[in-house]
């Protein structure tokens, strides 16, 4: 079952996480850093961890890669939450990290996440061949840094004071960037640890980015904060483009489940096996958190 | 001649950073990065040239951990000088990050500063084995990270609020974290490419780093504002453990020189050939910025 292999890998990528950083001194910096990466559905982990049994690596290596886009996605949260960014109080139903310390520790906290996501790729542990593990960190670099996640925040952020509102096309390139390219980079990293084919997995998460941004759209507009555990309406009220206000709300139903059948097909080569990946392509359009 | 050398170096380093970040769009952010990464003495940059060149590694190599430290210090500073950390308007002379445009660009600049180090050692034009790719990648990561520079930072908040003032031994400690790691790292990566000892550049670099770091307490003391192209004074009117409030001034600029002393020790098996080395640490001491 999904929700249960999601779970099972959840608590064991959170294990992983624990035992990276208890050799370190409690400070607030590295509480901070266990704060943030704690809870959360490790949906990015969960990718890594399925591409990975598709190709029957062992989930000793899987779990570095798996934690390690954790680690990276948790430090753009803790950096986007910041007042000078969104300027959020609450994520995953808890205080934010600047809230609980303050901003300079959110700083440094987002700071060494990021730091301890390239460390753990490249951790002899995660694969024996330095290829490998060279090719998981070079990678993950492309797809966080300015040509992936922060080219796509960089994006939103010259959106907010754009005279026009974005294009279809413009949301798109947009968000490839900011959630699309770490959501590719967790399903490639099986198929990079088993040096196969990445196509498959590739054309599987480009749909399943995209179809998790605009169930996200769907969310702020119709979600419950309490369940969502963050601040909802915010794109509406800021008058931003998003896919909701360009395709409607029952287009953009309509597109998500378009989006989620061609990530199911892109994985046909792997017939059964890719089931709990076709689950979770269904599972993040229905989700309601 | 040491001087030459810096500003060949310098240079060199600044061609290379331009040349990698011209191919991004015109956005803020990328704007940030350029402007980031210019300038400077590039002494961490330099520190990497030349333990290239005493183990005969072709220039065209060693400019990508050069250019990467230089990305990784840059980080550092943008995110330093932010409100939330030490508020500083002025780097180098001219407006940092956050004045020139906004704290939230500033936090963006950093971060994907730091992820262009990472991508840059781990380019494959910087050594073709893999290996030693990535042992710079995860040597780079440990010593900016939670075990190295953030640590470091992270001691140097958490003394501002403890009862009493640091003493030698914990300001060393802090030291060797927050400056010392990545000078060690730089002298280090020559060494790294050519896959030879690494332990007389440690400890060269260990004495040096110390060193540097005396010398700009002293300089906070004694540096005038406009020659250091920063903010000066700001230690003493905080009330902090300085090296210079520890051993007074004398003792501070005494410790400085035996540290130079011992620097220079450690390269005598490079003989001759490490020269430049020599007057870099003599330089690091009689600097005035």
């Amino acid at each position: 079952m999904f929700t249960d292999a999601l779970r099972r890998d959840a608590a064991r990528i959170g294990e992983h996480l624990e035992d990276v950083l208890k050799t370190n001194p409690d400070l607030p910096v590295i509480e901070g850093m266990r704060y943030a990466v704690a809870g959360g559905k490790r949906l990015r982990g969960f990718l890594v961890m399925e591409g990975a049994r598709l190709h029957d690596v062992p989930e000793a290596q899987a779990i570095w890669p798996a934690a390690a886009i954790e680690a990276i996605h948790a430090y753009s949260l803790v950096h986007d939450d910041l007042p000078c960014m969104d300027d959020d109080d609450l994520r995953r139903g808890l205080p934010t990290v600047h809230r609980k310390w303050d901003d300079g520790t959110a700083v440094l906290v987002g700071d060494a996440l990021q730091t301890l996501g390239f460390e753990m790729v490249l951790d002899p542990a995660c694969h024996p061949m330095a290829e490998v593990r060279a090719d998981l960190a070079l990678s993950l670099g492309r797809a966080s840094g300015r040509a992936g996640m922060v080219l796509g925040q960089a994006l939103d952020i010259a959106a907010e004071t754009a005279d026009a509102p974005l294009t279809l096309e413009q949301i798109t390139e947009l968000q490839a960037g900011k959630t699309g390219a770490l959501i590719v980079w967790s399903a490639e990293a099986g198929a990079r640890l088993a040096q196969a084919d990445l196509q498959p997995l590739t054309d599987y998460a480009t749909a399943l980015g995209l179809a998790f941004q605009i169930a996200d759209d769907i969310l702020d507009v119709e979600g419950d904060e309490a369940t969502v555990g963050k601040a909802v309406g915010k794109d509406a009220d800021r008058g931003k483009a998003t896919f909701v206000s360009l395709l409607g709300l029952d287009g953009a139903r309509r597109r998500a489940a378009e989006l989620v059948e061609a990530a199911c097909d892109a994985l046909s080569p792997y017939g059964d096996r890719a089931q709990t990946l076709n689950d979770a392509a269904q599972f993040v359009i229905s989700r309601d958190t």
